[in-house]
Formats: structure tokens, sequence, C-alpha cells
């Protein structure tokens, strides 16, 4: 899984019809002290996640194993906000 | 997912049998600034997307998970055509 | 999927056994220019392509999706010849 | 698989209710030498390592043959921890 | 598929049990002139390769699709020997 803040949406009203319902969210990735690398990508979201959070995302078949994407032709997947990480017993995040 | 913008289309007509029938279509991906990166992919086209559109496309497994691409030897698919994107609530791009 | 250049074979008498009949290709990749990029790939043949010819590859678990490489860990597959593509309209590449 | 050290964990309590339970870990990628190389990754713990051990973790639907894994959308898991390694039949490290 | 030379071993007793018996190899990739690209990976061994010998292998789902790997958190398999490969005509590399 990688590190990503939500920036932003993509709208898409000609799809194929399996991805009715889903919402696609705009994530710029972050590094371990949650600064933005410049990579993009498009996920979609399955926890409810808003522009602003940080998240993690996880990639290619696994991103089909939540109930929204279950079957559907989608390659990323926002699975969970993220509250806070460490690194080396020292905290990089927090979203409090 | 990534974005990309239909740039062509590659013609072959000796294939792998399953495949007949698939468009393929050649994508130039997009960043979130609808500026071409340099990357380019050869992807299947499951919602009848044409040349200049801007389009999601899905990679890896996923991209069988539609209609025309069950079970077919094809690692990328044309999943939607964007109407519009929004990064920090200003719009980056819409088709309109 | 990628386009690509035949450049060569590879010879491996000792191997997984479900890979016996199996053909393997050294491909080279090309840009949309027709030029290569200087990356390059083994995969299997599943259309009979020969040295020189210009071709697509499907990869991952995409590439398991022919008769020759159904259940075999083979993780790239030539399933098309390519005729030629267009970019913007304009012919990039021809096999005539 | 790639080798890597623990550096922290990442804590999320908004989630895809399929990854209840599981421990996600903060990785650094090492190269052979045992330098780390920049590139980080965030996995599922499937052999209880602590911060400060190396490890080896698999990537994409590999990452799901595991217990804790399974059928779950995670595409990254610690599967091992390293006793040592050797290249050229030198040890280019040990946890002894 | 890429090519590569099996540059040294990884040992590993605290592991997942479905990962019991598999023997890790490590391995420098190599271009098609035979010289390493300095990138490496660990991969689980299908057909008895040892240290100094050229090899392929195969990532992701694919890898597990060998009677070592099956169902396995393995996600690269050494699945053949080379015994040689050509470019334009030209032989780059021979065990003999």
């Amino acid at each position: 899984m990688q590190l990503a803040r939500v920036t932003g949406t993509v709208v898409a009203s000609r799809k194929e019809p399996r991805l009715e319902g889903l919402k696609f969210l705009l994530l710029s990735q972050l590094n371990t002290d949650n600064k933005e690398t410049g990579t993009y990508i498009v996920a979609a979201d399955a926890v409810g996640a808003g522009v602003g959070e940080v998240v993690m995302y996880a990639s290619g078949s696994s991103a089909r194993q939540t109930e929204f994407t279950h079957e559907r032709p989608c390659d990323a997947v926002v699975m969970a906000i993220v509250d806070s990480w460490e690194v080396e017993g020292k905290e990089h995040f927090t979203n409090e």
C-alpha cells in the first residue's frame, strides 16, 4: 500500500456499467515525511474519504477485494483513512 | 486508474482469437494539470471512446472485468470517458 | 499493452515442466514514433511472430489468457502482430 | 520479493471492515548491500515482525496468499523475517 | 519475463508456514547484452538453479503457477535456466 492525500475528484458519466455508483478520488502520493511526491493516482473510494484527508490505497487485483469494487474494472482503492504513522519511534503524521 | 487522452488507434489482423472484435486505442497519459506526461499505453476500448477524448483506464487483471475484455489477454482497458476533474476545489479539466 | 519489435529468441531446455513447447521471444519496446525505447522483455509467443515483426504484448495475469499460456508461469505474451497505428490521424507505422 | 527494514507502523481506525485486525508496517526497501534505497512501502504483517527487523515482502495478488490477508484489499505483505543473505559467496547481512 | 544471473541466496527461518521448503534466490537482472542492470529481485526457485547460472524469472500472479509456489505468498519465481539467446541473429549469451 501507499500513503496519499485526497486532492480532488473525477466525474465520468459515460462508463462501464459495473462502475455505476463508485466515487473516484484523485490522490497525491505521500512519502513517509508527509510530503507529496508528485505522483498521482485515481482510486475508487471504499471508506468515505474526503478531500484533504490522508489515506492508504491498494493497487492491482487487491483493489477489487472490497464490497464496492468487487468484480469491477478498478485497479486502485482507498481502503483506509490514516490516523497517524511513526518512523523510528517518532510520529511523522497525525490527523488530530 | 490513470487519466489519458485518446491519441490514436492500433490495427492488428493476426492476433489471439479471443481478441477478435476488440478495438485498440493508443492513449497518452495525462497529469492532473491535463498535460501529457510522455507515457503511452495501448488499451482495449470498453466505452466507445474516440480520438481526442479524455478517459480513464484500468490496468492489470482489473482490465479484464468488463463485458468486452473478460478472459482475454488484455492488460489495459478504457473504462470511462471523463467529464471533469477538480484539484483542491478548482476545475482542472472539463469536456464542455 | 505495449508495442514492441521482436529482436530475438531465448532458448531454455531446463525449465518448469508446464513451459514445455512455449517459444520465448526477446522484445524491444517501441514508442509511438516506432523508435526503440531501450527496454526489453521476454514474452511467450501466442501468434507465431518472427524476428523483425512489430507486435503487441500483454503483461501480468492477462498474459495467461491464451491457449498457449493458460496456467503457466509466464508473465508476458505476444498476443497480436501489428499491421499499423495512427497518432492524431497520421500513420506512424505500417508493415506494408 | 524485495528486502526491506521495518521502520515504523501506520494506524488507521476507519477502514474497510475486512482489514480489521491487520497490522500495517512501514518498510524501507534495502538493496543487496543492506543499504536503504529511499523507497518505502506499507505492508501487512503476516509474521510478527517488529521495528528494526529485516524482512522480505511480497506484492500484488501474492500478498493475499496468507492466513491474515486472504481476500483482503491488501497489496503487500511481510511474509518472512530474514536471517541472512549471501552475494557471490560473501555474507552481506546477518541478524546475529 | 526478465533475464537474470543468480548471485546469492536468502535464508529466512521465521516465515509464513506456506513458504516452508522454498529456496529463495537473489537475482541480478541482466540486459540483452548480458550485463547486470543494477536491479535485484528475490525469487523462489522452481528449477534447481545455482549461484552463477543465468535464468529467466516470472513475476506477479504468474509466479504462483508452479508446483512449488502454488497458493504461496511468492511474487517472483525462477522458471527456467537459460541456455542461450540471440539478438538480431547474433548470439549474445550461451552457457556452453
